[in-house]
């Protein structure tokens, strides 16, 4: 079953939080999810990165910056998403990945500083991918890389100017309008 | 059958890199590499961040700074190493990572800025996960998930003066010494 998924980017900091905020919605685009809403200072740098991705390699993905969390949160709950909330203090993603993979909506919930009590009790899900610190990157990389079962590595985007061929050393691209 | 993990971190800038790097560096630690190896100029910062985990949740893992990429990915192919560069423009992860994690010892090349040629060349496999552009960070990740089959996820490390009690909602940390 294809999920409709969404990434939901908790407490972002305009120039501090730049690099890591575009690393999650690079990733977020490319693993599949439908958008990515941003909580926190509004950054025209990141609305330009995936404006000028999209325009060479595809898609319609879009990013959305939002102030309340809680104001977002409960509306995402409300259309019927179920929410997940990565976190190392959550139940091991290997084992709750089968059931949460059965949902037609999801929302992935990705901190970067302390995340509010609250947001841990409004989420369906607390995961955690290990019990150890790392990244929200890679969290979320290797989440949805799971509930999709690999099936998102195989995602083609339309709409790109440009295309890669695969080799096995080098580079290849063939432009496609 | 459980591969000895290294991960190579291409060209690091100190300060503008710190924390993608550290990024790199906790998910190598966290998905079962032994040490990371940074080419580029030496952060004591990173250094610092490695040693306060290890001190709290375990581990020994390490940190080795090297200034030729050349020279360290020479000496780390010589003792045995079969070196995979993530990509987008290298052969689908899915299609390889059978043949990728039959070998005992792989390193794991992730670049940051432009990537010399020579990298392309001197390594066995250029792999892409998906031939978007995304982050090192998640490539790293889902590389690393998919070549041990899940099994990191599970891992414990000794010395840790702390352990997660998994959560449904909240966060639970006990001490162990």
């Amino acid at each position: 079953m294809k999920q409709e998924i969404i990434v939901f980017r908790y407490g972002h900091r305009e120039v501090r939080d730049y690099r890591v905020t575009s690393h999650c919605a690079l990733v977020s685009r490319a693993l599949g999810a439908k958008r990515i809403i941003i909580c926190g200072e509004k950054d025209e740098s990141i609305l330009n990165t995936i404006k000028g991705v999209n325009e060479r390699w595809g898609s319609k993905f879009k990013v959305v910056f939002v102030k309340s969390w809680e104001t977002e949160l409960k509306k995402i709950k409300k259309k019927g998403y179920c929410l997940v909330h990565l976190t190392m203090y959550g139940e091991a993603v290997q084992e709750k990945e089968e059931a949460i993979m059965k949902h037609k909506k999801i929302c992935v919930i990705i901190g970067s500083q302390k995340v509010e009590r609250e947001v841990y009790h409004l989420s369906d899900y607390n995961i955690g991918v290990t019990q150890q610190p790392h990244s929200e990157i890679a969290a979320l990389s290797i989440f949805l890389d799971r509930i999709q079962q690999g099936k998102e590595l195989g995602n083609v985007f339309s709409g790109a100017n440009r295309k890669i061929v695969p080799q096995k050393h080098g580079k290849k691209v063939i432009g496609l309008k």
